[in-house]
């Protein structure tokens, strides 16, 4: 075995300089033979199993959802759905499972789901890729439990890792201490950081950019941190209304180290009419009508909530590679996957 | 709460009865009121637990693999491919990671990955789905650890669920006595099989098909079993040929009561040149050139085994929902999960 960790004096071993190879997305083959690539295999892995401990202890219920499916499996932006001709049927690539989720929670109370997410994403960059592990979880139940939820979600996956893979870390030279996370999560409101963020030239409604979200978890210590009830024009039609300020939603985003957003979560709307109207005002629903789409794209979830009685239901959605960023001290989300899929790859 | 479990003299309680409903695809959202479908995700939830605790257990490495892929990621059916417009080039989505797999287990010894496979089927029947779920395992090693291995894993997935699915296995009327498997599982030859199908037709080179597996299947007992080496031309074309008869290939098939052909799984050819040769003769890259494919489709993957060292190993494809039909004695697959997709789902 020819690769021996080596302790630098500046903490580097000889594995965290090998990550630098693995930006590379076209002939991903080549760089199967670096045990860097090895070391990281193994912490997606625990970081996957982390997640899942956490939702077998909770009591949720793995989905198998569709990934081939109407505009009902689109996040925020329609425009980077990548196309299936679905037996002369126009279909998309999943980017979320999230409603197909949510309509379970009235019967199965907290589910999950875990498998990839697909967006069109036409530049090949450190942040985006075109394909990645999406880690979704739905529940009934309101804000409170699913930013614990999330917490515990994220805590167990880190430490799946602090448990299972000491040398791995090692070997690329993480300093274990940074990932021991102080609980719980710092919070603050999308207005607070707008008030942080001012002097940046952010105004309210606008919203973030990464080298804001950055900004932000540095000034609150490098720590992961929940960015709370973002403006609602911005955000996913069906994130729920705040009871007092209806301008905003409740929802949360969490902010990691190294990537910014890593979680983007919400209290999901139940109500048909203000459903319907929410999305039919959305930008995401404009742009879907450009395409020639229709509210017949929704059908089954909007008639879901007009035949079935809705509750109060809640969930997010958790990037996977982004999690496995915070672990690695990575900037560049292609060196935190196997095969990290983006316009370059050629495999 | 108005559903009870009623026991009935049949041994067929009210939960049983509810099944029927699950075939339908279409406006799928209007089953998730059957508390059968609720029973039938909570089993799915163990199937695919009791798998990962078996892989988490010996020791595998979960792999995220990709899902729009080039033809390396076709099973043995070009033609029931879904095509993707990859920014102007022409992709397909995955039907298997095999190849994705399997130049990782030089490395990392044993990886397995969960999740869709697609197949472009254009009718909708009981036993076919346009998406579902595979679990794939590959690693160093050959044909008995091979074996070992599928019925270690069939055996966990069946066990998680007798030790969580009690109540739901009650309730759908399941007779738990069936679910306790002989171990080691019954083992015969393709050539046996043919012996024992003479009179039904079958004649050495067939291909089996679903109610020649069944008849096997009830021939020895109603347990799974083993169809062991193939002839290698009906077979995938990276099947490791047998020293002894090159005719036939180290493959063998899993056949589950009430599924059929439950698991794929062979030792991998890993020699550059008899790949290409295999490939080059296999009905798949005929299918591949009338489409306009070439052997540049699986460039990657050939100049892996031309530049870097290959050893013995193996793999197999477990299909989720065919296990899930033999857990709950189910001739239709679209009754085995929450959300089957075929040409008539809508969702």
């Amino acid at each position: 075995m020819a690769w021996v960790f080596i302790q630098k004096e500046t903490g580097n071993g000889i594995g965290r300089e090998l990550l630098t190879h693995l930006s590379q997305t076209s002939n991903r083959y080549h760089l199967f033979k670096y045990p860097a690539l090895h070391a990281v295999a193994r912490i997606e892995s625990s970081l996957l199993a982390g997640a899942r401990r956490y939702f077998y202890q909770k009591g949720f219920t793995e989905i198998t959802i569709p990934h081939i499916t109407r505009a009902t499996g689109a996040c925020e932006n329609i425009s980077t759905m990548f196309e299936v001709d679905f037996f002369g049927k126009r279909r998309y690539l999943a980017q979320t499972g999230q409603l197909y989720l949510e309509v379970l929670t009235q019967y199965l109370e907290k589910v999950f789901a875990i498998g990839p997410s697909f967006r069109a994403e036409p530049s090949a960059d450190s942040r985006h890729l075109v394909e990645f592990t999406l880690i979704e979880i739905e529940f009934r139940g309101g804000f409170e439990e699913l930013l614990n939820h999330i917490e515990g979600t994220i805590a167990s996956m880190v430490d799946e890792v602090l448990m299972r893979n000491r040398a791995d870390l090692e070997y690329l030279a993480i300093n274990s201490s940074r990932l021991k996370l102080s609980h719980p999560f710092k919070r603050i409101t999308y207005s607070e950081a707008v008030e942080i963020l001012a002097d940046k030239g952010v105004r309210w409604g606008d919203d973030l950019k990464s080298d804001h979200e950055r900004y932000l978890v540095k000034h609150f210590g490098d720590q992961p941190l929940f960015v709370t009830h973002y403006p609602k024009k911005i955000k996913f039609f069906n994130m729920r209304e705040n009871a007092f300020d209806q301008t905003v939603v409740n929802s949360a985003d969490l902010l990691l180290p190294y990537s910014g957003e890593a979680v983007g979560a919400a209290e999901r709307e139940f109500d048909h009419a203000k459903l319907t109207k929410r999305l039919l005002e959305s930008t995401m629903f404009n742009l879907l009508r450009e395409k020639g789409g229709s509210l017949e794209d929704f059908d089954w979830y909007l008639n879901f909530y007009k035949e079935y009685q809705g509750t109060l239901h809640s969930g997010c959605g958790i990037g996977l590679n982004r999690v496995t960023q915070f672990v690695l001290g990575l900037d560049d989300i292609r060196q935190c996957t196997v095969w990290p899929m983006n316009i370059e790859s050629d495999s």
